[in-house]
Formats: C-alpha cells, structure tokens, sequence
C-alpha cells in the first residue's frame, strides 16, 4: 500500500502503539522513555519514512526563542487583540519563550528580516499584500481563523472557531425580544470570521422569514463610522429593531447613537454584541454578546505553535476552538413597542 | 570653567543654536542640514567633549530593530499594562520597530540573551531580582516610574507621573461626597506608583484630619484577595464611607462586595479608583477614577527610548507625564446616611 501522504507524527506513534508525546519525546531523545519504546517509535518512523519537520525543535536548540504575533494592524481600540496577545505571552512565557509582537510594516514591504522561530497571524484578511510573502517565509505559521478564499497557501497550523454556529446561538438569543427586522454591522468577506458572521446571519434571517439587512463597516471601525453607520441604518430602516454589531467595541457606541436619537433598549430596539467586552456587563441593560475568549485563543494558538516547533504537533493541525454566548439583560425580555416612525410612513 | 558633567545633546544644540533634532541630525549625518549647520554642530560638540552614547542609532544600524517591554508580571487581567503595552506597539510600529514583550522569566534567571536594542521596565519593583541585572546589561532602558528606593542603578531614561498630586485631586473629587473616613486598598510600597499614592492619601488625610486606614492588598490582586481585603476592611472599619481602590480593576469588586453586603453605593458609602478601567463609566454609579493614560504613557516610553537609542535624546532623560482625574457619579453628590452599625456600637 503506497503511502500517498507524508508520515505524521501521529502515524508514527499509532503504528509504534504509544502516545504522540511519547512518540515525540523517543524521536527527540527527551523526556523519560525506556530504551524499548525509544527504539519501536523509531523503527516506526523509518518503518514510514517518517522524518521530523525542520523547524521542530528549533525553539529549544534555540535560533532566536522568540515567537512573533502579526495582528491585522496597531489596534488601539481593540480590547479582543490585547487579550488575545496578552494570551499568546501567558503560554510562551510559562514555556520560557519571548513574544514578538511584528510591526505591521510587514504589510508594506518590510526590509528587516523577522526575527522569530514562528509566527501567529491572527484574523488573516482578504487582500492583505504581507500573507503570500509571510506564507512562503519559511517561518512556521499558526493563523487564528482559517485563511480567507482568495489568499494562497497553507499555515502549519490553525486555530479556528465556528463564528456561523456562535451566530445561531446568538440569534437564538435575540429570539427571546421577537423581533422583527434585525440588522447586521460588520464588515462583510475581510476575514473568515466576519464571512461567517454573514452566513449564520443569513441562514437565521431565512429560517425565521427575516429580511436580512447588512450595514456595512469598516473591521476596525474608529467611533464616527460606527456612528455613521448607525445612524445611515437608521435612517434608511426606521424599521430596526435589533442591532447586531460586529466590530469590537462598536455596541458601546451604538448603544450611544439610540440614546440620543431617544430610542429606548429593551423597549422598541435592542442590540447584541458579536464580540464581548469589559463594559458590556455593565451598559444598562447589559448587552448579549458572543465570548470569542480571546485570551484562551491566545493560549491556544501559542500551544499549537510551540507544540509544532517542538515536533509534538503536526504540520497542517487544525484546532477548532470553541466558543460561547453570553446571555443579559438585553435580550431577556420581548420588546414592548415598536419606533413609532416606522407608522408614521 | 570646568565642564563637571558629561555634555549632553542640548548642551551642543545651544552651542550651535541650532534644536536638538538638527544636532541629532548633524552629528549622525542623517536628515537635511546644511554644510554650515553640520560644521556648526560639530564644532560645537568639539568644545564641549561631546560624545553620542554607544548606543545611538543602534536601532538603525539594526542589531535587532526590537525594543523589549518588560512587565511586572504577566497580567492577565490588567487593562492598564495591555493599553500601556500596545501604546508601546503603536509608537514602535510607527517607526518600524518591533516589540517584543519579555518574558518575566528575567525574573528567575534566564540563560538566553535578551534580544532587544532597549528596553522599557514597566513600574519596577522593589525586590525584583531581575532589576539589577537589567540595569547592569548594558541595554539601554527607559523605566516607566522611577526606581524604587531599594534599587541601585539608573536607567537611561525614565517616563514618570506624580501620583502623590494625582491622589491629591483624586481627594478633592472625594470631599464632594463630605467624607469622615476614607479608607485606601493599596500594595504599599512596592513601586514609587503605590509609594506615591500612600504618601499622597497621608498628606491628605492629615490636611483633612482624617485618620489614613490603609487596607493592604496584593500588587496584582486577583479578584478573591480583593473581596478578602474589602471584607476585612468593612469589617475592621465598619465606618469607612469612601473606598479608594488601588490596583488596576479592584474597583469592579468593591462594587460588588459593598453590593452584597446591602451597602447603597452614593448613600452610605462610596467608590473611587486609582486606575481608570474601561468599566468605569458603566457602572451604577460610574466610579470617579484617575486616567493614568496607560496607551499615551506607552507611546512616551517608546518614543524616549527610541529618541535615545537614535541620539536624539540624552541618556539620563527624565520626563513627566501628566495624568488626570476623570469626575463622575461616585462623587458627585454629598452622602445621605451614615452605615447603621456604625450606631450600633
């Protein structure tokens, strides 16, 4: 039987009848492995042709100890990306590892070579001009979120939720106020996370005959766009009665749009949030958001690359990452009334 | 005359009447200056024995093109050091210079080289074994607050804020409120942050003829140490009226001891914070707080250290940053009652 596929590290441990740590350890010469074991796992890999990447181990035998985290751009706002990288430190420093946090010049033709034994790219946007260049690097590379449709190439490893389920739940949620006509902000096909969001959005919005209604934004959206947007929503479907907004932090700002238009929340409109943040416990009423654990994400994607330079993962691991909704006072209850405009026309 | 200190960069641009960033730029042959001008400068630093440090655009010159962030601990939930961490990024990015947050394994004796051009130490501890060693590297280092008075050494440059007037206003805010006995949960002495915020609450105290009730806490108190403290304090001063809440977020928990404790927030106690967080404003009622600008504090740590490693700025550079006191409803109003077992005894 040809093998068509290269040998992983779990063939090699699954035909050497051990765990992949083990399998690991014996193909290193680390850890505590009796000589027989060492020498079935070996006989294994030779057995498959099996032969360890070249960047596995190249963080403890030490080409920089460093791993680098190249965020989609310098976030100031983003609560998620300080979390999620506050994560990656967490797991690399309990693991004696240092983090890069890479300049985005990367994105506008960097000369200065990257200095790091791996990289983690999180959220990888449609046309960004630095992937191709950072996919063909050499440097293994964790992405958090799968690669968007129109960039070429493979990461060594992926950690990727289901942000369309994370949007059923999230409309499941909102069920509760009976709404009629929500509507979306976020921008749509930058990333795989936002693409998801508007496919769970849409298969909702058919499931309960809804007229689905996109405000478009920016994925990084600074305070007047979020306002703008809100407020061209508003304007072009007085009828709105459940916002549903993208980008971090944007609810924040919305919530401030209705109050001054005089729109009551919880009343005749309401708004969730896709991503959670530290003050939406404490908005009146708080507001239903979907927890991406940003900080978890971190950790894991820091796990995956460690574990894959260090040969105890494989190349092309894909980890989903699960995450949850967070239910409050937002959609607790049905709306009462309607926006009056919406009769007035 | 005697030159008894070394010449410094300012002292070479008065020479040649010319600003520092024209000197910078005439010594390192870099920018637009003219023949006339680089003559001037350079005659000028002739006379007075002037000697760009060592490290003078070393960042240029690229050994690294990475400047190094290290943080107290790694701090999972604090706001400040993340916004202060990606101030520090938005700076370095800015100018195409990587940061690399350093792994706290400084701490306990790391083998491999820090690889970074400079560094900025975030509130130095007293204590902290890696300090001396960091100093005594040879990077260079700006440190955010000053030395704490067990540390020898001195750093190339230091950002620094006066949290003595800072809690000084922060006690103005408070007298809104007619206050007899405000307590304060602080990690004395730890930095010259929480030496500075005690000797401010005495001094105040002592102006007011208060009696300072100092409940001690952790530096980076995870939430269970905070209610503990909170607990303890409300139990051995069950007359404390206002709670002035030292680390980053301990705010957030106070609200919620006082809350199950039957306590009405602006009735017959209150709550303000040393460090703002973004669930400050949210919070009923929003909690009076010092905005000690963590993200701007960040970008003047790394614009210091990066003028410095580039010659623009001197070694030994010591530079204030304001911080300021943000008003809201905690202090809004004077207190209406005093807490019933406080008669009881």
């Amino acid at each position: 039987m040809p093998e068509l596929r290269r040998a992983r590290l779990i063939d090699v441990a699954r035909r050497a009848g051990v765990g992949k740590t083990t399998a690991s350890d014996a193909l290193s010469g680390t850890g505590r492995v009796s000589p027989a074991t060492r020498d079935a796992v070996l006989a294994a890999a030779a057995e498959l042709g099996y032969t360890a990447n070249t960047a596995a181990r190249a963080l403890r035998s030490g080409a920089t100890g460093t791993i680098g985290v190249v965020l989609p751009e310098v976030l100031a706002r983003s609560s998620y990306y300080m979390a999620f990288t506050f994560g990656v430190v967490t797991y690399a420093a309990a693991h004696d590892v240092d983090v890069t946090i890479v300049s985005p010049s990367v994105s506008s033709g960097r000369s200065r070579p990257i200095r790091a034994d791996g990289l983690i790219v999180g959220d990888p946007r449609a046309g960004d001009p630095a992937l191709p260049a950072l996919l063909s690097s050499g440097i293994p590379i964790v992405t958090q979120e799968h690669l968007p449709d129109d960039v070429d190439g493979e990461p060594d490893g992926v950690v990727w939720s289901s942000h369309r389920a994370g949007m059923r739940r999230l409309l499941e949620e909102v069920d509760r106020v009976r709404p009629q006509h929500p509507a979306l902000l976020v921008a749509p096909n930058v990333t795989d996370w936002s693409r998801q969001l508007v496919e769970g959005y849409r298969e909702g919005c058919a499931t309960r005959g809804w007229e689905p209604v996109i405000a478009p934004i920016e994925f990084e959206a600074p305070w007047h766009a979020v306002r703008a947007s809100t407020e061209r929503l508003l304007a072009e479907h007085p009828e709105t009665d459940v916002i549903i907004c993208g980008p971090d932090s944007s609810a924040i700002e919305v919530v401030a749009v209705l109050g001054r238009a005089g729109r009551s929340i919880g009343d005749d409109i309401t708004v969730v949030s896709c991503v959670d943040h530290p003050s939406l416990p404490f908005l009146q009423p708080s507001i239903t958001s979907i927890d991406l654990r940003p900080r978890e994400s971190g950790v894991a994607c820091a796990e995956l690359l460690i574990d894959i330079l260090e040969g105890r993962a494989d190349h092309g691991s894909a980890q989903e990452f699960p995450i949850t909704v967070v239910a409050r006072e937002s959609t607790a209850r049905p709306l009462t009334s309607t926006h009056p405009e919406v009769h007035r026309q």
